[in-house]
C-alpha cells in the first residue's frame, strides 16, 4: 500500500535505507574507545540498524602482530606506514561493507591527528557517507589505569606476555601517542565544520557539534547515558501464573499457589544475591502477576510500574492456547513459527514491536544502578537479547525458565550472567516450533 | 499493591515525587530564552510533569513597566536595586510553588553574571531544589534581529510605543547587558561543577555538563532537538470507516465510499495548504484506515508508518459500540467518563498511556520540517493538545471531525491553526459525557 520508494521503518521508526554513517572513534589509547564501539554496535544492531566495528588494530596485527611500543613512534617510518596501510584496509572494508547494505559502520582506532581525522572524513565523504567523530577524553589516572590493566589481560597484542612488562610497554605506547596527540575541534580549524560527540571523563562534560539527522541524534544521546560504575541487572518472570497452568498465553491473571510460593521466596534470593546493603530499584510491569510477584520484596526498595514492561500482546489471541490459535488461525500460526521475530499477532505486536518500546527502558537502564526487573517471557527475552547480544532470529525461542532469577553484570568486554534457582517447581511455557502442546521440556540448544 | 512509598511513576515512566529542579536560562536579550522556557514547560506539562515558568520581566515591570534602556545600565543603582527585588521575588514564588507540588519551575532571565547566577544556586540547594543552567548563546546577526523584531511587537515593555525607536531602545538595552555578560563555565572556575546545557547558534554546538538525573537528561535531549526553522504540520484523521459508519470503536476496517472520496480528495487538499514545491513527509499510523487514505497522495513524499500513531487501543472494546460497552462494561463506562485521560481500557490503554508512546513522535516532530500526520481520533487529540496546550481534562473530549485538514505553525509565542475542509459529509465520531449515541453533534464547547 505505500507509494513511495523509500517507505520502509525500521526498529526507531524512521527510514534509515538512505543513510550511511561512519562512526569514527578519536581518543589515546585506555580511553575506553572501544568499550564505547562495542556498545553502539550491539544497541543498533538490536534496533535492526545493521551496524559493525571496523577496528584498526585488528588490520595491523596481520603486519605486525605483537610490536613493542616502539612501532608506535610516529619517527618509525616501517610503524608508520604500517599502521597507515591498516587504517586504509579497515576503511576499504568498512565502505564496501556500507555498499552492500550496512548502516552504521565504526571505524575503532585512535584518529590522533587532525590529518588522519581530514583523511578519513574526505574518503566516507567521497562515497556519501556521513561522519561522526566520537572523541573520549578521559584525565582520571584511576580509569585509565583500569583500562590499562584490562588491555593487558584482554588485548591479543600482549597475549602470553608478562602482566608487569606488559603495562609497562602499553603505558609507553600511550606517551608515544600523547605526543601527537590533537583533540577535535574548538579552536576555530576546520573541524568545528565537523559533527562530533566529545566525552569528556566519562560524560561529565559532553559537546555535541552539528549533529545533523536523526540517527546521529539517537547514537549521541545513546552514548550521552552511558556510564561505566559497577553494576547489576538483575531479571525475572512473574511467578507461575494461573494462565501458565492452562498453557494460554497474555491475561491479567494471578499468580498460582508455586507462584506465590516464589514470590514469597524472592527476597531471600534477592539477599542472596545482592547482600543485604545494596540499595535495589524494582520495575515491574502494570499487570498482576509481576506486581504479585514483586510485593514482598522489602519496602525501602523503589519500586516502579512501566507499561513497556507488560507482555507483548498477542492481540486477537490474547487468552488462548496454543492449540486454539493453531485451531482458529492456522495461517497466523504457521507465519508466525516462519519469522516469530517479525511476525505481529492481529490487533497486537510483534518482538520488534516489543523491542521499539523497550528502546526507553534500555536507556534508562544504562543510566542505572542496580536494577531489579520482574516481567514476562517475550519481554525478558528482548532484554535479555540486548545485554548479551542474541541474534533476532535466536531470541524469540530462547527458553526462560520461570522462577529464576538471572544477574547480569556488565564488564568492559561483554556482560557476565549468573543465575539463581528458587527450586520452586512449575510449568514450562517455552515452546518448540511448530508446537502446540501447553508444557514442553526445552531443547538443550535453547537454553 | 505497590509497597514503597515512592512508587508513583509519572508521564515519561520514572518517578519524580522527590525530584524538585529549577532550570535556570541564561543569557542575553533576543536569545530566545522565553522561547525555550514556554517550550520546555509545554512538553513537561503534556507529559503530567507540573512545570511552570517564572518570568523575572514579568515581576520587574510591577515596579518599571516600560523602562528605557538606561534602566538596565549597571551603573544605574535604582534600576539595579528594582531588578534585584524582582528576581528575589520571582525565585521566592518559584520556591514556594515547588513546595506546593510543583516539579520543574523555569526561571526565565538573563541571568548575565557568574555572581547572579552562585546567588540563584545558592538559594536553590539552600532549598533542597537542583539546578540546571540552560543558556542560548548566539551570534547570529539575523537570528538575533529577527528576535528583536519579534520583542518590540510582543513585548509589553514597548506597548503602544512607535516600533521603530523601541527597536533601536532595545538594541541599546542588550548593549547595556553585553559589558557585563559572562558566558557559563569553560574556565576552569566554579561553574564548573555546575549542571548546565549550553545551546550556541540554536543547538549548532551543544555543551553539556554534569547532567545527573533522568528527568533533566530528558529536558536537555529535548532543547536539543528543537530548531526554529519555520515549518507546519498538518494534522489530518483517516477518512470515514466502515466501523465510523456503524459507530464503533477501534477495530481495522477499510474505508466507507465517503471516506474513500476524503483519500481521493486528500491530494488537493494538501496542494491547497502545502502548495506545490514543498516537500512533505506523511507519517501514517499501521491500520488499514490511515494507510488508505494517505495512498493517493504525491509518489515523491516519503511516507512511514508509526506503530505509535496506532489508535488508543480499546482492548476487550474494540469493536464495540458505545451502547455495547455500556450493557457490558456499566462500571468501566461511567469510570471513563469520570477520567477519561486517565481510565485504561481493560487490556488497552489510556490517554496518559497514548501520550507516553507519542513521546517519540513529538520529539522526532520537532527534529522535523514540513509533515503531515494521519492518523486517528485519541492520537491526533494528544497530539493537538501538545501543540495547543490544551489541559488533560479536556483534550479527550475534543471534537476532531472527519474529512478536515489541520495546519499547525509553531511561532515563537504560540500555534497558529488553520484548517481546510474537504466538504465531503461524514458522521460525526464525538460523543458527550454520559451518551452512548452512535453519531452526535458536537456541542460548541468541544469545538
Amino acid at each position: 500500500m505505500i507509494m513511495a520508494s523509500k517507505a520502509i521503518t525500521n526498529g526507531i521508526g524512521v527510514q534509515v535505507e538512505d543513510t550511511k554513517i561512519c562512526v569514527v572513534m578519536v581518543g589515546l589509547p585506555a580511553r575506553g574507545k572501544s568499550f564505547i564501539a562495542q556498545k553502539a554496535q550491539r544497541y543498533l544492531q538490536w534496533l535492526s540498524i545493521p551496524a559493525q566495528v571496523f577496528n584498526v588494530g585488528n588490520y595491523r596485527r596481520n603486519d605486525a602482530p605483537q610490536p613493542t611500543a616502539d612501532f608506535f613512534d610516529m619517527n618509525n617510518t616501517e610503524g608508520e606506514r604500517k599502521r597507515r596501510a591498516a587504517a586504509e584496509a579497515a576503511v576499504a572494508d568498512m565502505l564496501a561493507w556500507l555498499r552492500s547494505g550496512g548502516v552504521v559502520g565504526i571505524l575503532d582506532a585512535t584518529n590522533s591527528t587532525k590529518e588522519r581525522r581530514k583523511w578519513v572524513l574526505d574518503t566516507c565523504n567521497a562515497h556519501g557517507v556521513e561522519v561522526l567523530f566520537v572523541e573520549s577524553k578521559c584525565d582520571d589516572e584511576d580509569l585509565i589505569m583500569a583500562n590499562v590493566r584490562d588491555v593487558k589481560t584482554t588485548s591479543p597484542d600482549y597475549k602470553g606476555q608478562d602482566p608487569e612488562k606488559a603495562a609497562q610497554d602499553f603505558r609507553n605506547r600511550i606517551k608515544m601517542y600523547e605526543k601527537i596527540y590533537e583533540t577535535i575541534g574548538g579552536d576555530d580549524s576546520e573541524e568545528d565544520q565537523y559533527t562530533y560527540l566529545k566525552l569528556m571523563d566519562v560524560s561529565k562534560q559532553v559537546i555535541i557539534n552539528r549533529i545533523q539527522d536523526y540517527l546521529q541524534s539517537r547514537v549521541v544521546y545513546y552514548l550521552m547515558n552511558l556510564h561505566i560504575r559497577p553494576r547489576s541487572i538483575w531479571l525475572s518472570r512473574h511467578g507461575e501464573s494461573m494462565y501458565n497452568l492452562d498453557g494460554r498465553i497474555g491475561g491479567d491473571t494471578l499468580l498460582s499457589p508455586r507462584g506465590e510460593a516464589y514470590a514469597r521466596k524472592l527476597p531471600e534470593l534477592v539477599r542472596q544475591s545482592v547482600g543485604d546493603d545494596r540499595p535495589l530499584t524494582v520495575w515491574t510491569s502494570t499487570l498482576k502477576r509481576t506486581i504479585a510477584t514483586s510485593r514482598f520484596l522489602p519496602s525501602h526498595y523503589n519500586q516502579l510500574q512501566w507499561k513497556a514492561l507488560d507482555e507483548l500482546d498477542s492481540g486477537v489471541c490474547d487468552g488462548l492456547t496454543y492449540q486454539e490459535i493453531k485451531d482458529r488461525y492456522p495461517d497466523d500460526f504457521a507465519a508466525r513459527d516462519e519469522d516469530k521475530y517479525n511476525y505481529r499477532y492481529r490487533g497486537g505486536e510483534s518482538y520488534r514491536d516489543v523491542v521499539i518500546r523497550l528502546e526507553p527502558i534500555i536507556m534508562e537502564v544504562e543510566r542505572s544502578e542496580d536494577i531489579l526487573i520482574v516481567t514476562h517471557q517475550a519481554v525478558l527475552r528482548c532484554i535479555y537479547a540486548y545485554f548479551m547480544k542474541k541474534d533476532h532470529t535466536r531470541s524469540p525461542w530462547m527458553n526462560v525458565p520461570l522462577h529464576t532469577l538471572i544477574k547480569l553484570t556488565p564488564k568492559a568486554y561483554g556482560t557476565v550472567e549468573e543465575r539463581w534457582e528458587a527450586n520452586i517447581p512449575a510449568v514450562s511455557t517455552w515452546r518448540a516450533k511448530g508446537s502446540t502442546a501447553k508444557h514442553e521440556n526445552p531443547t538443550p540448544d535453547s537454553l
